[in-house]
């Protein structure tokens, strides 16, 4: 069978000098497998009947793939029995519209579960809508950077929005959303902002069911099934491949959604389906199951957490001389640094451009900022190797050294 | 780096069985892939930097990637320039939803973009609209069979639907809504219905755009964009893996939508963005590309049609000796019967039930029909062998000849 796999085989123009660069990428954009989950995937690629790649998700042997996916994320996330997982098709901003249509009806707007109940007391102060002018109960969003804006703006297109600045954050005193005007149907927050480099330390404290996009943190922290009612996740930067998106929903959340919501958007639908109302993303949900089970294997997600912190801790060791000499600047403040996509800035355009072509050189790629933030962006994935995480630490110690004292010395700032 | 991808990697217990399983599938559901396609997906997924699973898409070699499948596409269908093209995530059913929201705007609904043309004259007598009791401009669906059911249920939600029955669309002399009371936004057809059997010879004339799900027949033979504005498919089944939808749709289609459309289904955002309004699925778009090149280099579409013409005739003359004997029944009416989905009943459920397991024995896999229409089900996708084609044929006639005379001869029926 391995010579099935030859590296003979040919190889699209596009992706051929892609696979043969050496190095570590530290993408934002996709996480690195392990080779472990990599090899597996290559392995079960093979030619035959039996090719993953051709597994019909009709079959019993994609039934139980996809419920021993679910159940080991139950297991690493300690997910109670009341909430439902969802296996759904394409990029969590999928759910930025999916969240508010399925949790933001208004009365008289034709819900589909007529017993569906509320987890919390916040009915909506819904009235009958005219669609383009509608107005629906309203949610509060925490606005923490770049992706939970762009969580703002599709639920804008859906409901009426109140938004919360960080500063109102970090001065709420309890729940983030007891002093509102009127309750709110939830609280939207991305605890994790990849753009910015920003992290939550904890779930804040919530009245309304707190939904929250992990797409770049799940799996590497344990979650607070107390406080969070709904968590969302692309796999393809912590748990797998592009093309699937994980839902965790409370189920007394389920079933009370838009009539014109598109059926397989909705939430109750999709969990009274198994996530099968159409043809599921079969080789993302296995990618996911051999992450998943790799977790497992290494510690779980206490082990992930761990090895998190030492892996920040090493870059931020390896950042002190620089950050001193004003040279590395990070891009969040002190207590709100994210762990898994640490984010700083250099003193100028030029000298950022010079770090980045040295990087490159280095075989250390894609460490440019978002290009709406601009900066500098080390993402630091479930399945980044150790290897990469020291390559880079001596890295950004090695330029800080060899640029103090010459060009950056003189533009540096004290902190 | 053939030694990456030995056989003895682990494998997750639900693909265990399925993996070492001989013979042929002929799933409806997925598609086989040639031996040389599976390959080279197992070769790019080999663990490394340069690994498939972890190309991020914000890369150039993403960029190129979907642009080379793109222009493979359109070599092999001859797409016009006047015609974008869309990848988009999950299965074909999502655009079941995202067809009447894209096209079937009312006035006063908020359309997206003001100067968007009509390519027909039908102008949409739609009026300002309450969501929930929503009157649009109404469109057309052939009701075909199992799946334009499916497409019309979901059009339902979000438009005002007419529905031509089958024996009206045989007897259209022209054009098939010209009789119609009031101009259609679009008609909306699918060609081969899988379930049924089911499949329109050619695409037929009509004077609103039309809209096709290709989802079990794009690439099997050439398609008609004089006829055709809108075509979409899954590509689990003609032309890859599940999690990746095509669109084609022309231009002048675009960037009239509903207000209150998920961005992410909105034709004319996604054609503005290239498709990457969000992650897009990288691993079902890397396999369609080395489909649609094998594909090319065996000939291309022309190539494949005669193919399938050759192997459906084949099938049913290995069919002929037990349809004489009343033992093979086909489901669609001769003119009607699908290339793709050949399907047919057994006189009663126990002879189906022996077909089904004496198939099954003879490595003859996933014949079962659709759970909706019962009988056998043949699906002769483009990724199928040659071999498993003559396995099929040769069971086909051995199962007949065994049967006439004994069991099966007490309930023959002159067709």
């Amino acid at each position: 069978m391995a010579s099935r796999c030859s590296p003979e085989a040919a190889c699209p123009a596009a992706f051929r000098a892609w696979r043969t660069q050496p190095g570590y990428s530290f993408s934002a954009a996709a996480g690195p497998l392990p080779a472990a989950v990599a090899h597996e995937v290559a392995e079960a690629c093979r030619p035959g009947p039996g090719s993953i790649l051709s597994l019909p998700f009709t079959s019993s042997a994609y039934r139980d793939l996809q419920a021993e996916t679910e159940a080991c994320l139950r297991r690493l996330l300690a997910i109670p029995d009341a909430f439902a997982v969802l296996f759904l098709a394409g990029g969590a901003s999928a759910q930025f519209a999916a969240v508010p249509m399925n949790l933001l009806v208004a009365e008289g707007h034709g819900a589909a579960g007529a017993g569906a109940r509320r987890e919390t007391g916040a009915e909506a102060p819904g009235t009958a809508v005219a669609a383009g002018a509608a107005e629906f109960a309203s949610a509060l969003y925490i606005d923490s950077g770049h992706w939970s804006r762009r969580a703002i703006a599709e639920a804008r297109r859906f409901a009426r929005v109140a938004v919360r600045e960080l500063a109102g954050v970090s001065r709420a005193a309890g729940a983030l959303d007891e002093d509102a005007a009127h309750p709110f149907a939830y609280v939207h927050l991305t605890p994790n902002e990849t753009a910015d480099g920003l992290q939550f330390a904890q779930l804040p404290p919530t009245r309304a069911p707190l939904v929250a996009d992990l797409s770049s943190e799940l799996l590497t922290r344990p979650l607070d099934w107390q406080r969070l009612s709904l968590a969302y996740a692309g796999t393809q930067k912590t748990i797998g491949t592009p093309g699937l998106s994980l839902v965790v929903i409370r189920r007394t959340l389920l079933g009370r959604v838009r009539a014109d919501i598109p059926r397989l958007m909705d939430y109750g639908a999709q969990a009274e389906a198994d996530s099968r109302l159409c043809t599921p993303p079969v080789l993302p949900v296995f990618v996911a199951h051999r992450m998943l089970h790799w977790i497992e294997a290494a510690g779980g997600v206490a082990a992930m957490a761990a090895r998190l912190h030492g892996r920040h801790a090493l870059i931020a060791a390896a950042m002190a001389e620089g950050e001193a000499a004003g040279l590395y600047r990070w891009m969040a403040p002190a207590g709100w640094r994210s762990r898994v996509n640490p984010c700083f800035r250099l003193p100028d355009e030029e000298t950022t451009a010079r770090f980045l072509d040295a990087a490159e050189a280095a075989g250390l790629r894609d460490l440019r900022g978002h290009p709406a933030r601009g900066g500098v962006r080390l993402s630091l994935y479930n399945g980044l190797s150790d290897a990469a995480v020291e390559a880079l630490a001596d890295f950004l110690a090695r330029f800080a050294r060899g640029r103090v004292g010459s060009g950056i010395a003189r533009c540096g700032r004290g902190t």
